[in-house]
């Protein structure tokens, strides 16, 4: 297979996109509220609906993870990712396959819809996972194109995923909130370096390998600077696989908690990775178990 | 002299503020304006200015940080602090003794006028620092209480003294702006741990010691939440001694470059350091070399 978007070489290669960012081709037949969201999602790279979900659903989801994350803490299974300097729960992936909550959650219509109208395919879940940015000691992401590290470590041949935020927590402008690159989503930035085996044991705590140059970030953001969308618990930002992204830490008293499900076309299924060792395993990039989410 | 602070023992104490926050007891002869900072500042425990200096003024002030940065960098003295891990600048202290320029902000009205109305005593410079929050690699600063080692390590007897801010760059929601917990300067939290000789190298780098617990901070900052605010650059903040404040990271493109000027009471210098082996020097905290700034 071309390989479309080479990365993990000796240098920084700045590469046009090659692919659509809203592949539905037939937009006729879309609400006129479709339609808008998803020319905003074609300019800048991501949407934010706050609000989508309700606040007592939210609650619920928020009791989820908890539950998760007491769980993890009590027992870890390779699912779970730990702070560096507290210890604290980082990350606990494949939640849409170990809760049935999640699992609604990725198949329900408010979001699912949107993510097949950009999509225009079939989709499945590529990825799940809760980010709990804990109180005081939450670290950072650095700044990353989802994109680099699917397609290089996960074989994703093309740009045609997406992923979906969903706040179980306020986002608040002081708690370490996504930040995105308007625009970013229109150029790949190729990332120097080879990927050393298992490297997402590393990467998914702080990354180092996969992480675009200094260079290149400031000049996107110096376009349409950088938006940090803020607002209550069940609002949701859908942003495409290739938007640049990171969020600070987050010293506050307040720990922000995201659900994240990543969207993928059928017709992009992944292969062997482009530049890595071996594939990641299928609690972070499904591989084998796939299935075209039903559609209500 | 009585400790009426005291901090860095066994455990940790909160203790209500034992000194006004406006210390101006005539305040009749007072514009309205003036009247109405001064009530938000002895409410709040802080008060945002957007964009008190020109833009020009702080071009020029900007040019002058970076100067005193090329200088460090190049022949680094005792006054000059660096990024733990990417070794950039991150503080450079004393500025207002070695550049003409930024003891004219010193001096200047619009701060000067302020500090010594709020304070009701003439005032000089305690501290002044430029905080450089390098773009991408800035280190955060955890939240503290400036008073809480202004007395256990310099001897400031009581709270009567104010930080302003001026920002060089723009102060935006992302790159690391300072927050604040409104109404924190009413209570006096006593932190525990004692204090280490030459202290200062390390708790300028990364503070440890004589920072507040996560249960003071949850209380404080769940009454009236954290506020960051942010403006172009010139904006100012003046913030009471004992406000607690923090501040994130910096991940972006853009630098957030400050500068800290420390106004304390004539009639409040300082003693003998109430809880730490021996004083700090000189530049980073006046004891000998104390003039009161002259009212224009």
């Amino acid at each position: 297979m071309q390989d479309l978007y080479p990365t993990r070489g000796e240098k920084i290669q700045r590469l046009e996109r090659q692919d659509p960012v809203v592949h539905n081709e037939d937009r006729d037949g879309l609400s006129h509220d479709t339609t808008v969201r998803l020319r905003r999602f074609e300019r800048d790279g991501y949407l934010f609906l706050p609000g989508l979900f309700h606040e007592a659903e939210t609650t619920r989801l928020l009791r989820e993870a908890e539950r998760l994350k007491a769980q993890a803490e009590s027992n870890a299974d390779e699912t779970a990712f730990f702070e560096r300097d507290s210890g604290a729960v980082r990350s606990i992936f494949a939640v849409h396959d170990n809760s049935a909550l999640f699992r609604a959650v990725a198949e329900d219509p408010r979001i699912l819809t949107l993510a097949s109208d950009i999509l225009g395919d079939e989709v499945y879940v590529h990825q799940s996972r809760l980010n709990y940015k804990p109180a005081f000691s939450g670290r950072e992401f650095y700044w990353h194109s989802d994109f680099e590290t699917w397609h290089a470590e996960d074989g994703m041949p093309r740009m045609r995923a997406l992923s979906v935020s969903l706040c179980l927590t306020p986002s608040l402008a002081t708690n370490g909130p996504l930040m995105l690159i308007p625009g970013s989503h229109a150029t790949f930035v190729g990332c120097p370096g080879e990927t050393p085996p298992e490297h997402f044991r590393r990467s998914l705590v702080k990354q180092e390998i996969g992480t675009p140059d200094q260079e290149s970030l400031t000049r996107m953001a110096s376009r349409r600077g950088i938006k940090a969308p803020t607002g209550a618990a069940g609002s949701v930002i859908a942003f495409d696989c290739n938007t640049m992204h990171a969020s600070a830490g987050n010293l506050t008293p307040f720990p922000r908690t995201n659900l994240f499900i990543v969207y993928n076309a059928m017709s992009n299924r992944i292969g062997e990775p482009f530049a890595a060792p071996r594939p990641r395993p299928e609690f972070i990039a499904a591989r084998n178990r796939v299935q075209p989410l039903p559609r209500k």
